[in-house]
């Protein structure tokens, strides 16, 4: 197999649930992780996919990640709850979390979540988005392992932290996703230029020595990754206060590990994650009929997207790209590149279900 | 008067008062708005201060901002509310707005206001900071007029849309304040180079044909700011989509103008600005224990500050700059320059309240 899969979405979903019902992760929970990883695929966002699957495999069985672990509501306040974690997988953690802010928005028009001890959720997006069929607006960040190089830093002190926002946008239009990592560049889009042999523009990463770096591979290898905006002239300690706020957010106010100290703790082999996670859900109805709200969208964006563009047919508003191959996909299946085919048919066979990738591959298109 | 003073801030405060009066603006709105000008001027964000007022003036004697504005909380559900700004100046709007999410707060743990039919609320960090007293943590945002050219565009379609998340930090350590707006420079930015005669970086402005320009003075004609990133190989659609969500959050949600919507309006000569903003409350102590959260900040400052820099010192969080300006303006006075000076003057000539004007020039340290 050295050309690219073309797998259906149904199939790698499953294979999802039974490496990780292999590991110990109990279905119900197998199934959600596999939702979401499955849906960075169908987005696009390969790296959140199904291609973590061998990483997140690795630390479930070493126990750096609990399979088994027990994710509850620890505390609730009117419009306010907190999520531990137990260690567990961040996509159920992220879930839980989002699914009771989304409640608790019901009823009071706005609610805030705070997560605790979970781990590297993916796709920020996937949850934000979840608060859309309610005609709510979601909300979504994460802490990370060290990879942002502060604005007159030397080393990693904070994470990609990702921001999604995501709105209702009108009827038949792809709704409003934005999903971002606050640095320039991520390990998303590193490790697409190594795929596409291509370079990365300088500023957006550093090289062990702290020099600027090209490279997309040397720039994985370290993650010395600088804030969106590069260099302090031209903005980049905005981005870096906007990942301090998610990091103070998500980590702080959780109570569990933040930036700086997995800074810290990573020369010293600290190995647990620790992560925290914030959601916010707004009802948008609470703030005013919801035709008014849909048809003033509706408005907005049509307006923008026939703007004159420039270098692009048009401007395209945040998650439309990703809707389009997200359906595109469900069609005609999502890519599987030689590399990952390899890497997820080798953990297979380590776990003994190699059956598993084979109805995958039998599936393909 | 060739040189810069350097006047009181509680003179200054009383010469908005006098002027503001003197424009109908009944005297607590006027003490309020002078809260928030002066605010800025101590922080050093000239651009939001004082010299705003001939702006302000003008538009408050021409009927474009309603000086006798009824800004009415006008629907409350449980944790959300909307303010009504009936055409007023944003401070006062913003101010109420922000006071609403508090007062929610303290019962719900989280609470969201939306404000309509506003104006220009100015320096964004003032109001996030209200929330720093109750032990929560302040976010707000606003659109404004066209100065962003989106992503793939070629005409401003968005405001410098400003985003404010404050947090309290350890006892003595100034707040956390981000205040950033998502264009890479920004009307205060572009002054303070034209003033300093300092170029720009190239990224940050278009000049009226689409091309980069260094100059600030051109940049400042028309307006055309470029997102954080700059270009969408370095991630400037991150910016815009954050924008664009601010936006949204601010005009659509509140049903006031949305920036596209502005944008097209602006051509036909429409003047009134009617934006939005949006305000969150969260409530720290509904999360845990206040000490430990302290305690926690204090030690993620702690590491981040101490960390190895380059090119600075230290690595600065949000809002220590501008604490320490605070501090030194408070101590040694708030730098008039001459333009400034004259401006300020001449304003209070044509209102016929010379002897205001004088009363701040004989306070001068």
């Amino acid at each position: 197999m050295s050309e690219t899969l073309y797998v259906r979405h149904g199939r790698l979903h499953y294979f999802v649930r039974e490496v990780l019902k292999r590991l110990r992760v109990p279905a119900p929970q197998a199934s959600k992780i596999g939702d979401a990883l499955v849906a960075a695929d169908l987005a696009g966002v390969e790296a959140d996919g199904v291609r973590r699957l061998p990483y997140f495999a690795s630390r479930l069985s070493t126990g750096l990640i609990n399979p088994t672990a027990s994710v509850q509501v620890t505390h609730q306040e009117e419009a306010t709850a907190t999520v531990e974690g137990d260690n567990g997988m961040g996509h159920v953690v992220a879930m839980r979390s989002m699914e009771t802010a989304i409640t608790m928005a019901k009823r009071f028009g706005v609610a805030a979540v705070s997560a605790r001890n979970s781990n590297d959720f993916g796709m920020a997006g996937y949850y934000s988005r979840l608060a859309l069929e309610e005609q709510m607006i979601g909300i979504a960040m994460s802490n990370g392992s060290p990879a942002m190089v502060p604005t007159y830093g030397k080393a990693p002190a904070l994470g990609e932290n990702p921001l999604s926002i995501a709105i209702p946008a009108g009827e038949d239009a792809p709704p409003f996703v934005l999903d971002m990592a606050t640095t320039g560049t991520s390990r998303h889009q590193l490790e697409d230029a190594v795929r596409r042999r291509e370079k990365i523009p300088l500023g957006m990463a550093l090289d062990a020595d702290g020099r600027a770096t090209d490279d997309p591979a040397r720039a994985l290898e370290h993650m010395h990754l600088l804030p969106l905006g590069s260099r302090p002239e031209t903005g980049s300690h905005k981005a870096f206060g906007l990942a301090l706020a998610i990091d103070i957010l998500s980590g702080v106010v959780s109570g569990s590990n933040n930036g700086p100290l997995m800074a810290q703790g990573s020369a010293g082999g600290r190995d647990v994650a620790g992560l925290g996670h914030f959601f916010i859900a707004i009802r948008l109805r609470a703030f005013g009929p919801w035709i008014k709200f849909r048809n003033s969208i509706k408005q907005m964006m049509e307006l923008l997207t026939s703007a004159e563009a420039d270098g692009a047919p048009r401007i395209y508003y945040p998650g439309e790209a990703e809707f389009e191959i997200d359906q595109e996909r469900r069609a005609s299946g999502i890519p599987i590149d030689a590399a990952a085919a390899s890497e997820l048919q080798g953990l297979s066979r380590r776990l003994d279900i190699h059956d598993s990738w084979k109805h995958v591959v039998e599936g393909r298109k």
